[in-house]
C-alpha cells in the first residue's frame, strides 16, 4: 500500500501534505510557493466555481476581467492598502529577455519599464481606478462585478492549498449610491458564503465581523466566516469588506446624486479562494483519505466490476451500462472503472483515498441475485442493496450523506467550543484547540497581548453575542460582548 | 445618438475600435496595452469558454491549473522557444515593496529573486517540467489536459481584443506514447477549432498547417485556421502544435515503453483566445454595431415594452411574463427591458449595437392583436407575429439567424477568394484583400522576399489543396501545391 497515509494523530500536519498528493489533488512546482493544481483538485474548484457562479449572478452580479498588473502608484493612493500588501508583492520591473554574447538568456536592461508593474495581489486599486470613467450619476450605480482569477501573495511558508504565492480566486467589487446600500451588500455575500460553505461544503462556520488587527487592509468593517478544522484550528473560509469611501477617494470616484450634489462613491469588495480546498480537506477527511460532500465531488459514484476473466467483465459491464444510464438520468456524475490492470482491492483503496462518495462494486453473484454492493465513503459502511430502484436509492443515500458529512462536522465544532471567563481556564483550551467564546475589552492592545501569550487570535466578533456583556479575560474591562478566540491557519 | 459608430467604409479600423467600446465589450486600462473586458465582452468569452469546454471534455481532456511564474532558465532549455518569446516577455525581479524615507512607496532591493521569473507567455515550458515527475512508464500516457488562463506577451502595437499584452486562453498540453497518436492528437484540435469556429461562431475557416516561417516557436508541425475579416485582411483563429519529442528532450521526459525501452515523449499544444471575440466582431458586424450569432450571445432575445403610462406597462409585462416563460422553458436566454428611463428608440439601438440576435416589442395594439413585434438583428428586417406557438417560432428563427449569419460570411469569403498564377494579379488582389491561392516553391526565403514586397503572409498550406502542383508565383520554380496567402492581423 504505497498511497497509505500518515495518521492524523501521529501527525496531522503531515497527513494534510500526504493527503493532498496522494489523492492527487495538487503539488509542488518549480516556483517555490507555486502549486500545481491537478485534474482532481481542479475538477474540484470547477465544482465550487459553478455553485458560487451561480449565487452571484442570483444575487444581481456579473462578471468582468481586469488587468494582472497594477502600476505601483496605484498602491501608494491608499495608505493602509499599501501597507497590507507592500511586504508580499511581485513586482515586474523589465519587459524583455535577450541572448547575451556567450549565448545565455538575460534580462535585457534596454528595456526596464518606467513604472514597475505590482502583480495583482487583490484588484481595488486597478478596479476603482477603472470605475472613476464608468461612474457619473447615481444612475449608474451600483456597479455588482465579480472576477474570477488568479493573484500572488509572496509566500515565505507556504503550504498547498493554504497559502500559495499565487492562488485562484473570485474577487467582487461593488459601487454603490448609498452606505447602508454598501453595508448591506457585504453582509449579503458574507451570507452568500456561509450559505456555500454549509450547504455545499458542509462546513458549518461562525459569521460575524474582524477586530480591527484583523481587519483588510483598506476596509471599515470586514465580515467573515470561520470554520474549525480537526485539529482545533480555525480557518477563515471567506471575507466581505465594506470599505466606505476609501478607495473612491483615493481614486476619486464622485457621482451627481439624486440631491444633485457631487458625493463620493461607496464601495464593498468580497473573496473566496482555492483555500477553501484545504478548508474541505481538513473540515471532513480521514486516514483513508479525502471525503467529499456529494455536491461538490466531481464524481459522486464510481463502480467497480469484480471478474475473474472477460466473460464475467463482459455480463457486469452490460449490467453497469444500465445502472449509468438509470444515474446520469437523475443528474449523478458516475465513472465506471472497468480498468483490467488494477484489482478491485487497489480501486477501492484508490477511490476512497480521492474521496468519492459513493462506490457500487457488482461481481458475478451480484448479477445473479440483482444485488449491488454500496459502500459510503463517509461512515465507511457496506450494503447490499437490491437494483431495483437503484436511482432514487443513490439519489437519497447523497442526500444523506451530504447531511451526515454537515452534521458530524458541526457536531465536532459544538465539542469544541468553550465559554471561558478565567484566564487559567482560557490558555488551556486554547491549548487543546477549539473555539473559545471569551470577553474582551475592544481594544487592539488587549488583542495583540493575548495573541503574543497565546498565539490565539479574534477569530471573529460573532453576530449572535451581540449585547452580552461582561469582562475581559485580560484586563477585566468592560466587554460588550464574547469574541471567538483561536489558533488559526 | 451619441452611440453612433464611425461607418465600415469610412474607416474600418475605427469602426473596429468604436463598437468595442460603445458596445461595453471591452476598454483600454491605465496598464498599456492591458484590457478590461466588460461584463457584456466577459459574457461572450463565457459562452465560449463553456462550449469549448464541453468539446474538450468530450475528447477526453481534463482541466488543471499550472503556475503563472516560469523560471527564467525554463526557457533557455528549448532554443527557438525561447528565441520566439524572448523579446516579449515581462518579468519578475522582485518580491517585494517597501516606503522609503520620504515615505514613497519603491521596490526593496534587499527582495531581490535569485532566478527571474517569466509571467508565462504560454506554458510549455513549466508544464514539460511537471509531466517529467508524472511519466514513467507507457501505462501514464497518454496525458490529456487542458488549462484556461492569462498569459503575458509585450505587445508594442496594443489592440483591444486582436493584440493585448495581457489576454485569456486556454492551452491544451498533450504527452502521447508514439509519434501518430500525437500527430493525431493535433489534427483533432485543429479539427475541434474549426467545428467551433463553424457552428458556434458562424466563422467559416481554412484548415491546414502553417509554413515553417510562421510555425510556433518549438513546434514541428504547426496547424491552424484562419478566417477572414470583412476588410479582407485574415486571422488566425486559433492554432494547433505538433511539438515532436522537443519538449520531451529539453525538459528529459523519457518513458519505459511497451517493449521496454527508454523513450522520449511526444506533444502537442492547442490554444484559442480571447483574440475570437475580435474575429466574431470583424467576421459578422455592421454599421449598426455587433451582430452575434445566437448560440454564443450571452442574451438570445431582448424584449421591449411600448407604452405610454404605467397600466399600460403593467397589461404589457402581464403578457411578457407568460412570453418569458415559454422562451426559457426551451433554455432561450431571453431579457425583458423594461426600464422606464429610456425610451423604446433608445432601446432599440442599445440592443442592435449589443449584438442581441431577435428583439421583441410589444405596445398596447399587440395586446389586442396578440402579436408580437420580431425584428432580427443580422438582417435588420422586422415582422409581426402571432404570439401563439412562440416558442418553437423563436427557437426556429434563432436556428435561421445561425445558419444564415454563417452562410453571410461564407458567401463574402468565397468572393473574395482568388487562384492567381501571375505576379500582377497576385499583388493587385492582395492590395484589395481577400485570400489569394498562389504557388509557392516552399522555400522560407521566397515567403520572406513575397512579405517584403506585399506585406502579405502564407496564412495557410491547406488541406485540400494537397499535391496539385504548378511554378512558384515568385521564383517560378517547382510548387508542391497553392498556399494561402493573405495580409493579416
Amino acid at each position: 500500500m504505497a498511497k497509505q497515509l500518515t495518521s492524523r494523530k501521529e501527525n496531522y500536519s503531515q497527513w494534510y501534505n500526504d493527503l493532498v498528493i496522494k489523492a492527487d489533488l495538487a503539488e509542488n512546482s518549480a516556483v517555490r510557493g507555486s502549486m500545481v493544481i491537478k485534474p482532481h483538485g481542479y475538477a474540484i474548484w470547477e465544482k465550487m466555481q459553478s455553485a458560487l457562479d451561480t449565487m452571484f449572478k442570483e444575487t444581481g452580479h456579473q462578471n468582468a476581467y481586469f488587468p494582472l498588473f497594477i502600476p505601483k502608484s496605484f498602491f501608494a493612493k491608499e495608505a493602509s492598502h499599501v501597507e497590507g500588501f507592500a511586504k508580499e508583492c511581485a513586482v515586474v520591473t523589465h519587459y524583455r529577455l535577450k541572448i547575451d554574447e556567450d549565448g545565455k538568456i538575460i534580462v535585457d536592461e534596454d528595456a526596464k519599464l518606467e513604472e514597475e508593474l505590482i502583480v495583482r495581489p487583490t484588484s481595488e486599486t486597478i478596479i476603482w481606478d477603472t470605475y472613476r470613467k464608468w461612474v457619473q450619476s447615481y444612475r449608474d450605480l451600483p456597479i455588482l462585478i465579480n472576477q474570477w482569477a488568479n493573484v500572488v501573495r509572496w509566500e515565505m511558508r507556504p503550504r498547498l492549498f493554504l497559502r500559495t504565492a499565487e492562488f485562484l480566486w473570485q474577487e467582487g467589487h461593488t459601487a454603490h449610491e448609498t452606505k447602508n446600500e454598501a453595508i448591506e451588500e457585504a453582509e449579503r455575500m458574507v451570507g452568500v458564503y456561509a450559505d456555500f460553505a454549509e450547504n455545499w461544503l458542509g462546513i458549518p462556520v461562525l459569521k460575524g465581523v474582524k477586530s480591527p488587527n484583523e481587519r483588510f487592509a483598506g476596509a471599515v468593517e470586514t465580515y467573515c466566516i470561520e470554520a474549525l478544522m480537526q485539529d482545533g484550528k480555525a480557518l477563515q473560509a471567506g471575507t466581505s469588506h465594506f470599505l466606505g469611501q476609501n478607495f473612491a477617494k483615493a481614486f476619486d470616484v464622485k457621482f451627481v446624486s439624486r440631491e444633485n450634489i457631487q458625493e463620493f462613491v461607496w464601495a464593498t469588495s468580497w473573496g473566496v479562494s482555492t483555500r477553501l480546498i484545504g478548508a474541505l480537506i481538513m473540515a471532513h477527511s480521514d486516514d483513508n483519505g479525502l471525503v467529499l460532500p456529494p455536491k461538490i465531488a466531481p464524481i459522486q459514484v464510481v463502480i467497480v466490476p469484480i471478474f475473474k476473466d472477460k466473460e464475467q467483465l463482459a455480463a457486469i459491464s452490460e449490467k453497469v451500462k444500465e445502472i449509468v444510464k438509470v444515474l446520469k438520468a437523475k443528474n449523478i456524475s458516475v465513472k465506471y472503472d472497468d480498468r483490467d490492470t488494477h484489482k478491485p482491492g487497489f480501486k477501492f483503496a484508490e477511490w476512497e483515498l480521492k474521496g468519492i462518495p459513493v462506490r457500487l462494486a457488482i461481481g458475478p453473484r451480484d448479477l445473479e441475485n440483482g444485488t449491488v454492493e454500496v459502500a459510503r465513503r463517509d461512515t465507511l459502511e457496506k450494503d447490499t442493496l437490491q437494483v431495483t430502484n437503484i436511482g432514487e436509492k443513490i439519489e437519497n443515500l447523497l442526500i444523506q450523506i451530504q447531511d451526515n458529512i454537515f452534521q458530524k462536522a458541526l457536531s465536532y465544532r459544538d465539542e469544541h467550543t468553550y465559554n471561558v471567563d478565567t484566564w487559567d481556564e482560557f490558555t488551556n483550551r486554547l491549548e487543546q484547540g477549539g473555539f473559545v467564546y471569551a470577553h474582551w475589552d475592544g481594544t487592539p492592545e488587549t488583542e495583540l497581548i493575548i495573541k503574543g501569550k497565546t498565539k490565539a487570535t479574534i477569530r471573529v466578533i460573532p453576530f449572535d453575542e451581540m449585547h452580552k456583556e461582561g469582562k475581559c479575560i485580560l484586563t477585566g474591562k468592560l466587554s460588550k460582548q464574547r469574541v471567538v478566540f483561536a489558533k488559526a491557519y
